[in-house]
C-alpha cells in the first residue's frame, strides 16, 4: 500500500524573491518532491498556502499519511482552524515533518506547547553529526556531513525534550543546535529538521534526500488510537 | 525568600453540589491551601474562576512562582487569552501543577499539545505506587498507599512522554494510569497529579499533602530563559 | 534478506519439572519458535545453556540479528565472558529481547547498569495495557488483554528510565508493572517483556506471538556504529 | 546536615608529568576541593587511587553522599570489586559525578551499560551552551561560556540517552558533544561533565565551580530504595 505524502509549502518567497527561482525553479515543494520521488512507496502531492483551503482541504488532510511542512514569512496567514485540524490529524496518526523555519509554524507550535524560539543568523557553514546512530532516520548516513551554506539556528531552542536528537548541528559561528528531533504526539510522530533555508541548495543534497525519505518511513504509522475523546467505562468491575 | 503559590480553583461544583460542602466546607482551594500551609516557605493565595479576571489578574499571575490548578465542569469558561497567558508564564519559569480533571483544562492542554483524553469511572478504589523513587516529589513517601474512594482515570492517557512518571495508579476496575507525571516546558516545570475528585476526601490525606508540598518545591525555579523570542545574532564570527 | 533470530533458553526447568512438559512439550524455546515461525522474514535458531559454548558459540552470536533470552534458575551459570560478549554484540547492533525472569540475567543487567530487582508472586491474574499505542511493538494489538494466570512482577522495578513503556501490567494483587520496556544501547535495541512464567501457557497466546514478532522487527537494525572504540582525530582543523 | 562529598582522583598524572604540577600544584583533587569548599553545606574528603583500599575503604564509601571521580591512565587498576561496590552504592542513593576522562572509568561504564567511547583531540577551543536552562545544574550560569583550551571530545558518544543534556559543547575542530549529561540509576543520580583535561586550567574557572556545586546539590538524594533485592510478596490478595 503506498504512503500518501503531502508536501505543503508556503510558496510566497518564490513569488517575491528572484534568488529562489534560481535555486529552486519549481519552488521548494517541487524540490522536496523531487528528493522523495525516487522512493517507489510514496504517492506525493504538493500544495501551497495560496491554493484553495490554504492548501489543505479536509479530504486531502484526511488521506495524508505524512505531511511535510515548509513555511516562513506567512505563519499567521495559516488559519488557526486549519492549524488545529492538522494537530488533531497528527493525534489520530498522521506523521508530521516540519522543515527549517516551520519551527514557528502554527501546527508545530501547537504540537510542542512551547515557544519554539531560537537564535539565527544567515549565511553560515554547518556540519551535521549523527547523535542517535541506531535511529531509523539515520539509516545509511555517514557519521557527519557538511552544508556549505545554511542559516544558523542556535540554542537555546525552546522545545520539549525530544525523544531522540538524531542530528546535532555545528556552526562556524560558535553555535550548536538540536537539528533533527523526534516526538510522539497521540498516535502520530513528529520530526523537526533544521536545514533548508530558501536560498540555499539544501534540498538538492543526496544526504538530505535520504534523511527525508527515512523520516517519511519512520513517521508513517498504521497504529491508531482507540479514541481521542474521553471515554466513560461502564463494564462490570474486575477483581 | 518565600515561594508565591497560587491555588486556582474553578469553584463551581462547590456552589451547586451540597455533597462537596460536607467534604470540603472551605472549597477545594481551601482544602488544598490547608494541606500546603504547614510549609513555612509558602506564601499562599487562593482564587477562583468567578473572581475578577477569571481569578488571575496579570499582577497575580506575574508574581506567582507556582500555580496549582483544579478545574472540571467549566474549562471552556476560562478565556483562551488567559490560558495563553498562563502557558507563556510557564515558559518564562512559573511552575504549574494540574490536579485531577485539570487534565482537560486549557492551560494544561496548551502546554502538552495532545488531546489529554483518558478513560474514567466514578467511585473506585485506587492504589498509588512510587515508580521513580529518587524523584524529589517522592521524597518521604511510602512505596505505596491507598485511596479508598477515587475516580478511576485509565490508560490510554494521551499525553507526551513524561520526563518522569513518579506515581503509577492501580484501580480495582482493572485499569492502570500514569498518575503523577513531570514535564519541562521552556524554563518552567509541569506536574500532573491524577487523584482529587471533588466528592472524595483526597485533599485531606497526609500523603497527598506531602506530594503537593514536594511538587511545589520541585516546580519552583529561579532559572529563567535568556529569551522566549527568536534572536538574531550579529556578533563577529567565531572561528 | 532474512532476519537471523536466535532463541536462547536456559532449558533447565524443562529437565526437572514435569509440569512444564505438559505446558511446553518442546521446551520454552520450542514454544517461542512456534510463535515466531509464522513470520516468513525470520530464520530461527534455538539453543540452550547446556549446548556447547553455553549455547552461543561466537559464530552464532555474530550472525544473530536479534537474540531472544529466557533464563531463570541458572543465571550465574552463564559465563561472565559470554555475557560480556552478548553486551558487546548489542552495542554493535544486535537486537536483544529479554523475557520474564531474564530481568536478572547477566546480559540484561550489564546492559541496564542497575539491579533490575522487583517484587514477585506466583499464580496471579494480569491485564496488559498498551501505554504507547504508536509504538511499532504495539501494532495490531487491542488496547488491553488478559493473562489468566501469570507471575506477578511488581514495582518498584529498578531499571533505567525506558525510552518507551509500551505495556503496563495490572495485577489482581494490587500491583502495577512496566511490563514492556524499550531502550537503545550503542547501535542495538533492547526490549524487556514481563509475561512468560515457565508453568503458564503465555507463549501460546496469539497476542504474545504478535508482540514478539513486532519486537523482533523493531529490534532488527542495519545501522551500525562507526566504532565502539575511542578514536583520535588527526584531520586538519575546521574553522 | 552537611553533604559528605568525596573527591576521588587517580592522582598518577600528577606524579609523572611536571606540566600538571604547574597548573594544579595540589593535584586535580586539590583544585576540585578548592572549587567546592566555598559551599558551606559540603564536608569534603579527597582521596586517590594509591591511597589504601584504592582510595575508597568501605566506611568512606558508605558515608559518602556524592562521589566525584577523575581518572584517566589507570582505569584498569581500579579493582573490579571496588567498581561494583561503587555501582551498588549509587543504586542505594549515592550521587556520582564523572569528570572528563572518567567516561571510560569502570564505575561509570558499569552504570551506563554501553562502551562510553567517543572521538578525541588535544589542545582545542570549546564553547559550552546551556541546553536545559531550567535544570538545577544550570542555575546561575550564562547561556554560554568559553574554555580557551580543552581536549575535544566528539560525537558519537556511546551512552544511553541522557535524561537531560544540560550542556552541549562546540569545538573549533568542527565537532559537537553532549558535554553535561544526567541519568538516574536506582535511587542514585549520575552526572557526566566533559571538560577537565589534566593540563588545562579548567578546574580554576568560576563557571566550572558553579556547575560542580550545583551538580553536588542535584545529585544529593535522601530518598532511598525500599530494597535493591527481589522481594517475594506474601500479603493477602487485594481485590
Amino acid at each position: 500500500m503506498p504512503i500518501n505524502v503531502t508536501v505543503w509549502n508556503e510558496g510566497r518567497h518564490e513569488k517575491n524573491d528572484t534568488e529562489i527561482g534560481k535555486v529552486y525553479p519549481d519552488g521548494l515543494h517541487g524540490a522536496i518532491k523531487k528528493l522523495l520521488e525516487t522512493d517507489g512507496d510514496f504517492l506525493i502531492t504538493t500544495t501551497t498556502l495560496d491554493d484553495p483551503c490554504s492548501g489543505l482541504p479536509d479530504e486531502l488532510l484526511e488521506k495524508t499519511n505524512v505531511l511535510i511542512w515548509w513555511g516562513h514569512m506567512s505563519h499567521e496567514d495559516v488559519p488557526m482552524e486549519l492549524a488545529l485540524k492538522v494537530q488533531n490529524r497528527v493525534l489520530r496518526g498522521m506523521g508530521f515533518i516540519a522543515l527549517h523555519s516551520a519551527h514557528m509554524s502554527r501546527p508545530f507550535r501547537l504540537l510542542m506547547g512551547t515557544s519554539c524560539t531560537l537564535k539565527w543568523r544567515d549565511g553560515c557553514r554547518e556540519r551535521l553529526w549523527v547523535t542517535d546512530p541506531s535511529h531509523p532516520i539515520a539509516k545509511g548516513l555517514p557519521e557527519t556531513f557538511e552544508l556549505k551554506t545554511e542559516e544558523m539556528y542556535g540554542e537555546f531552542f525552546d522545545i520539549p525534550k525530544p525523544e531522540s536528537v538524531v542530528f546535532t548541528g555545528w556552526f562556524n559561528t560558535g553555535n550548536v543546535f538540536r537539528s533533527g528531533c523526534c516526538w510522539t504526539r497521540g498516535a502520530g510522530r513528529v520530526f523537526y529538521f533544521q536545514p533548508g533555508h530558501e536560498t540555499n541548495p539544501t534540498f538538492k543534497l543526496p544526504e538530505v534526500g535520504l534523511i527525508l525519505k527515512n523520516a517519511v518511513h519512520w513517521a508513517y504509522r498504521v497504529n491508531i488510537l482507540p479514541s481521542i475523546d474521553c471515554e466513560q467505562v461502564t463494564s462490570p468491575l474486575e477483581g
